[in-house]
């Protein structure tokens, strides 16, 4: 399969539910639509919708049924940049060669923004319903609450913001990339596969790939900061070195780093042993991820 | 019936309850579990729970069934004064006698408070599942969703942020309210109905009574930032004048806003009359609300 050509597609589909899960920018106040939809629609990769879908379709679900989560996925996503972005947070003036939420419509403006958009995040999933057992959107909604809480996403940027500056140890690190990343990663495959029925053995299976999958993602995004090209990226390098942040590179050097990054690839492909061709999109996506260069 | 005797018997039920939703302080990491508590427990009166809960008794529902829910909406309640109080927004000290959470745990810490309060109050809601049918749950959560987002409870707050220092009307003076307080007001209420299986008749009734109690609420506390006793209201009166918000007293005059209060309540009792004695603590609730002080 031409895994290029299927992140494509799929990012297409994302980008057109999106549009229409979110409020139009003519809705009053305006203002906060607008901020929600520069956020939403300044260019990301869509992953984690893509990895809701291609989960669903790993255990025989399909698109259609699991859009609307995957939407609030990105929506969720979205939400957790722009706060990151924030002056009080990692303050970053540009994300995606854009300049972030705050540095165009303010401070104010870009915190209600991602609360809003957290908050639609929630509304959006319910779409779900009637398409599959409400059981399986109300046990979806009980982890996705989880995994961006203060014991998932929000616990590892509070640990993120604490090892500003200080030493840290590769404990330490991993509980900040589990959770700032992976808790999200997960959540997103675990998703796809929870709406569309799989059984135990699949959901485990697809849980450990995540796993894996998430943390690859983010040895990368630290071996980019270091070695990336800045018009690729769209943002400045290096800002990681100049923030003391604790990352991979600065803790095991970049070929250490290069190395465990591809060996938790492997462990994700090696993790979908027992699924068939319907997993080759994700076999796929974890194989390009861990080629990245943007 | 004795209001104070209730609201003070379920206040006391509402807060067990938070304490026993909300992660442990000991949860890591422990900072953030501090900041939410810190918040959450600052002493609030819980009457957006308690109206969940006495919204349910009047249609023949009870307290134990929408308990999960009553939670969430204090913590949705809690998170909105927590990013209201920020320097980029409000620029608040104190709040109930105390400082504001970002005076204590920092803006940042304060920013993820708020995100991680939100977050979790939609996951608190699926523990009504089991007690009460998934679809009036997912009924609840798609209203939840609309009412305290960017159409209903932070566009209230948009719309205040642009409107400081700016001469408004009347019209849009009720929008900023209607959304900022009225929105999360009527949810409560009807979050309670809903789950209590409410026909259409007597949902409407009690929407129309929460309406009505939304706008008297806002209204009064517009007043008591003119005529407040600072000591009971625990914080600096006289900050609406000070930041030029458009307020009810600045645009009709303390006499004129003392009327339409009182109008407002009438109102909200007048929508109950087809209610048996079952909403007899909604009724003493709408009365004690107008008179209070603080």
């Amino acid at each position: 399969m031409d895994v290029k050509e299927y992140l494509k597609a799929k990012k297409e589909i994302v980008e057109k539910a999106l549009d229409l899960y979110l409020p139009g920018e003519d809705a009053e106040p305006k203002i906060i639509h607008e901020a929600m939809r520069y956020s939403v629609f300044a260019g990301g990769k869509r992953i984690r919708p893509i990895l809701v879908i291609a989960s669903a379709e790993a255990v025989g679900g399909n698109e259609e049924t699991v859009l609307p989560a995957a939407c609030a996925l990105e929506m969720i996503h979205t939400y957790s940049l722009i706060h990151d972005d924030l002056p009080a947070m990692d303050n970053d003036d540009y994300r995606r060669g854009k300049p972030t939420n705050h540095k165009v419509f303010g401070e104010a403006m870009a915190i209600l923004a991602g609360d809003a958009l957290l908050t639609h995040a929630f509304g959006v999933i319910t779409r779900c319903s009637g398409k599959v057992d409400d059981s399986s959107i109300m046990m979806v909604l009980r982890e996705l609450s989880e995994a961006a809480g203060s014991m998932g996403m929000v616990g590892g940027q509070v640990m993120d913001i604490l090892s500003e500056g200080k030493e840290i140890n590769g404990e330490e690190l991993q509980f900040i990339h589990r959770h700032k990343t992976g808790c999200l990663f997960r959540a997103s495959i675990r998703t796809g596969a929870i709406l569309s029925g799989a059984n135990h053995e699949k959901l485990a299976a697809l849980t450990a790939y995540a796993e894996h999958l998430g943390l690859a993602f983010q040895i990368i995004d630290d071996i980019l900061d270091v070695t990336g090209n800045e018009k690729k990226l769209g943002k400045k390098t290096g800002s990681d070195i100049k923030k003391q942040k604790a990352t991979y590179p600065a803790l095991y050097g970049l070929e250490k780093s290069r190395e465990l990054a591809k060996k938790e690839i492997e462990s994700a492909v090696e993790s979908l042993k027992g699924l068939g061709a319907a997993a080759d999109p994700l076999r796929g996506i974890a194989l390009y991820l861990g080629k990245r260069d943007s």
